[in-house]
């Protein structure tokens, strides 16, 4: 009997509709969708590695994850098929069969995420889980000297979370792009990994440089003196969504036929 | 002591947050939060006026309501006190004194509706009660031609729900407008009045003709027999949203500074 093959998914998740991504008894997340989808399916109990964990509430356009499955079914009609098995809220864009080294989690070298927030006068009547509101307008050029000191390798330490022990709070950062337009304000970062909470944590401290509550320069004294107190709030989880997992070689470079990510929603 | 003044207010609320428009108990309803902001922010005990009730789960970007009130307080410093006590999910946009005559639903002349449907091949993840959803294309052409024939004066029995008795079931639909943009498909109609569910069986079998499975005649045959059975199915609740209610005089015709409906959810 053959080996069970590689195969990595690329997902949109509704964050809103699920607690994170790692299976917890009781509450529905989108590990446990993904597998119970291919045990309905195919049949075989697995284990789905994602390339990382997103809390509840937080969304995601281009989640990465791989497993290993004996089922012979190409990958085209397996991407449908898993699909009709999925809960709502949950859809795989693209699925291809990979080489047997390939592992979501392990082989990721970067990672993009956007934070959306709105920043109109009033509450938004539509969309309160898919988007963070401020009820004012933003600094954008005080956001970005803010941001340009955020950019390069840094002990991010002020921006994690104090009780998630690591080996190093020591990250890089390749870009950080502020987009405004209308009343939305958009944050897009990229960098070699994140300590918990530090794109949400990012995300709070630019918003509040931009509202004039905290000053560009607390982010160097938030890097070099590595307290969290120098940093802003951590944003709610509702603005954020996991964009993009890079990874040595091109993944899934074939047309996308799945659906859009959040038409509209993301700017 | 002068008569209480009339107040006219324009809404946009998330239908998914509510149990419809009017008042039921042990349900939150769009009236109930309106009277229950005023009730708070003035101590007035008073009875809302909607210019027609909406479903549980059917959106408004700009239903029209009045009201009777003593309070003194300027329109605009009243709208952003109310808008302050409001829960999350309804806003008002506008507000103002009006003429004492002037009663939001009696004085409504016509009404505008949108629905939105999405059209792309898997369950969309992001948005679900914000739009309903059909896995296969819309035939464009086919669903104008029924358009066109729904569009006029017409008894529409069989668009309308049995169940409620009315004096006459004759209504004028004035504009028929189908909008398509990528894999989304909107429909706009104004009429002098709908029936119960008369826009969503329209939306419903405009719907069943875009995707082939019903004949653009049957909307013919639907207005000459008035039999329900001709027409298509009643469509979701999530995709409707009431976008304008139109009087003899024009209303709210300031600078619209309150905050725009849903910014990307509406083509």
């Amino acid at each position: 009997m053959a080996s069970p093959r590689n195969i990595r998914v690329l997902l949109s998740y509704d964050g809103s509709r699920f607690f994170g991504w790692q299976r917890q008894a009781g509450f529905p997340s989108v590990q446990q969708a993904l597998e119970e989808a291919i045990e309905d399916l195919c049949g075989e109990l697995i284990r789905v590695y994602g390339s990382g964990r997103t809390d509840a509430g937080v969304h995601a356009l281009g989640q990465v994850a791989s497993f290993r499955l004996d089922a012979a079914m190409a990958d085209d009609r397996l991407r449908h098929a898993l699909n009709a098995h999925l809960p709502p809220g949950v859809v795989i864009r693209r699925l291809e069969t990979c080489a047997d080294d390939f592992n979501a989690l392990h082989s990721a070298r970067a990672k993009r995420y956007l934070y959306l927030t709105a920043t109109q006068r009033f509450r938004p009547p539509f969309g309160e889980q898919y988007s963070h509101w401020v009820n004012s307008p933003l600094e954008r050029s005080a956001m970005l000297e803010a941001a340009r000191l955020l950019v390069g390798t840094h002990d991010f330490r002020a921006f994690g979370n104090a009780g998630s022990p690591r080996k190093t709070t020591v990250r890089t950062v390749h870009s950080l792009r502020i987009i405004a337009r209308r009343e939305r304000m958009a944050f897009v970062i990229q960098g070699s990994g994140f300590l918990y909470n530090m794109v949400r944590t990012i995300a709070g401290t630019l918003i509040d440089v931009g509202r004039g509550r905290l000053d560009p320069q607390c982010v160097s004294r938030a890097l070099e003196t590595g307290e969290r107190t120098q940093a802003g709030p951590t944003a709610p989880a509702a603005g954020l969504y996991m964009l993009r997992v890079l990874y040595d070689e091109p993944v899934f470079r074939g047309p996308d036929r799945g659906p859009r990510g959040a038409p509209g929603l993301i700017p």
